[in-house]
């Protein structure tokens, strides 16, 4: 079987397996992993705290292209996207590697640029750029690492969702799919909805701040939107052995998007990925107290279930199935 | 500029001076961070310990060939050359993150026999692989980042040499260069030959326990030769401000290249790289007792001299200049 017929999250799941496996329970290494393959980041023990780590790409022509991004824009979203990761366990970054693939060729000004960006998000949230690696790549890839820790240990992780639960999320969904759907397809917006689009697509601000707050008022389930709200919704489901129920009607489509994309920005918001918002799972108690902590918009969109087969049933305000209009959401259960 | 024409070493010296001009001194993360870029592996204080950081890749068509290594060599080799990098800081490896780029029509039995090999070498050092990250990439590249600690927080550094320190080797050289050529330009050896050629390119043995024992008995500086004795001795020598004689003739060449490749064998050895073996610095009687704590062959090789512009001088058994026969030497100083 091809890894393109097995998809990510199937591969990701038997390599996790096979580690799984193979690891030795005498070691000091796997006695103190508190999270290992599968979630966000990973977690272990130290002596005193406890440690994140993630690791993150981006490849030229998968996830971007030249012609549309600027290397500064590039060397922000690289840290930005591994910065999310330990967003999305409530962590405190620290320490970051860059890992550069690039092609001879490159002009020295921009991987200086690449720097510039990435150093510009590093200072926000104080990471030190501790060490990296040049490597020649056919392509340009860029690989972020970033280490952090926990205060207090508590970290949020994917499988901690309850029935019972709300659902909620974090800011506006879909301007960054509308962003790379605008590259892609090069369409024409006002000059404002072209500018936040672009932002969303290339310049996410990861919620680290947000992030820490969850955790410290007990939210125990959450990770970042990087795949799409309703897969990643079904990475907590499967994780957790839940299902979840959202009302379509209540989602925090971003003002740009439904302006801009009409019927479609439904479907932007759902499915685009790559907004890294937080997606989060706690009591109604606990997100008002969220609500009055945090600076970004907080939005219940629906609960968690009592479902073994982890499905993601979705309605609209009037509580009626709601059934997507794309084939691409066909295995997603509706009604 | 071309990235090209600046060269790997200096592309990330400028990298460096970017980052450090922008640290800011006041945050935690950057007062307790140790050795930052341009050391084989960032190290920064922990609570209670201190904590080691590498990342390394290989790229496809750039470091290896699929024609050439089997997944099970390509997954040891993603792992050892960043358990090298711990090694060379006396380090002990606790954690690998993975980072897989590869495109959709890789089989996933080749992806399962890839973490086979790298499981393999992970056992021998009790390393938990802990998470990473799987994208689709024209090419397959593999990132390893490795985490670890040290004991008592004594780690190598290459910038620790001093004036009148014996320069040392551990294991023999040159064998993986021979391995890469015999690849390259399709060369049939004796079947032992080749096999050694080919366990020294592919499935490189990191030397973490050797450096441990290196850092407990006080050597100060150390770091692993992978872009080659003469190329990781300069490295040392710049960040030391120090110079260098070495005796060609004491040279450690692996007996099959010597064997197979004669004159040629020297050449290998200098300049070839991916040995993975430790070079160091440190007084004759703590490399005496050095020798009596290891098992493998530990060389002595020359001396650090004085040298603000670190130059390193070869001569022969004789004590007389020995001119490199190849043009890509002449940025070393002979004589």
């Amino acid at each position: 079987m091809k890894v393109l017929e097995l998809g990510e999250f199937g591969l990701i799941g038997l390599l996790r397996e096979m580690v799984c496996e193979r690891r030795n329970e005498q070691a000091v290494s796997w006695k103190r992993l508190i999270i290992g393959i599968g979630d966000d980041t990973a977690v272990w023990q130290g002596d005193n705290s406890v440690t994140l780590a993630t690791t993150d790409s981006l490849v030229q022509g998968v996830h971007f292209t030249l012609d549309t991004a600027t290397w500064q824009e590039l060397g922000w979203k690289a840290l930005a996207i591994s910065l999310s990761d330990i967003a999305a366990m409530g962590g405190i970054p620290l320490y970051a590697l860059l890992s550069l693939g690039l092609p001879g060729d490159v002009e020295v000004e921009d991987v200086t640029n690449l720097y510039r960006g990435m150093l510009e998000l590093a200072k926000h949230f104080d990471v030190a750029i501790a060490g990296g690696n040049v490597a020649r790549s056919p392509v340009v890839s860029l690989g972020s690492t970033v280490l952090g820790s926990a205060a207090g240990g508590n970290v949020m992780a994917r499988s901690a969702a309850r029935v019972g639960d709300k659902i909620a999320v974090t800011g506006y969904l879909g301007a960054a799919a509308a962003g790379l759907k605008m590259f892609r397809e090069q369409l024409t917006f006002s000059r404002h909805s072209g500018a936040s689009f672009r932002q969303a697509f290339l310049r996410p601000f990861p919620r680290i701040v947000d992030g820490q707050i969850m955790a410290s008022l007990g939210v125990k389930a959450a990770m970042d939107i990087s795949d799409g709200l309703l897969a990643d919704l079904g990475h907590i489901c499967q994780a957790s052995r839940v299902g979840a129920r959202i009302n379509v009607d209540k989602l925090p489509v971003h003002p740009d998007v439904a302006g801009s994309f009409g019927e479609e920005s439904l479907e932007l918001a759902l499915s685009g990925g790559e907004d890294y918002e937080l997606l989060f799972t706690a009591s109604a108690e606990v997100i008002d107290q969220l609500k009055a902590r945090v600076s970004c918009p907080v939005t219940v969109i629906g609960e968690i279930t009592s479902d073994e087969t982890c499905r993601i049933v979705m309605v609209n305000g009037q509580g009626r199935p709601f059934t997507p209009a794309k084939k691409g959401w066909q295995h997603f259960a509706s009604g």
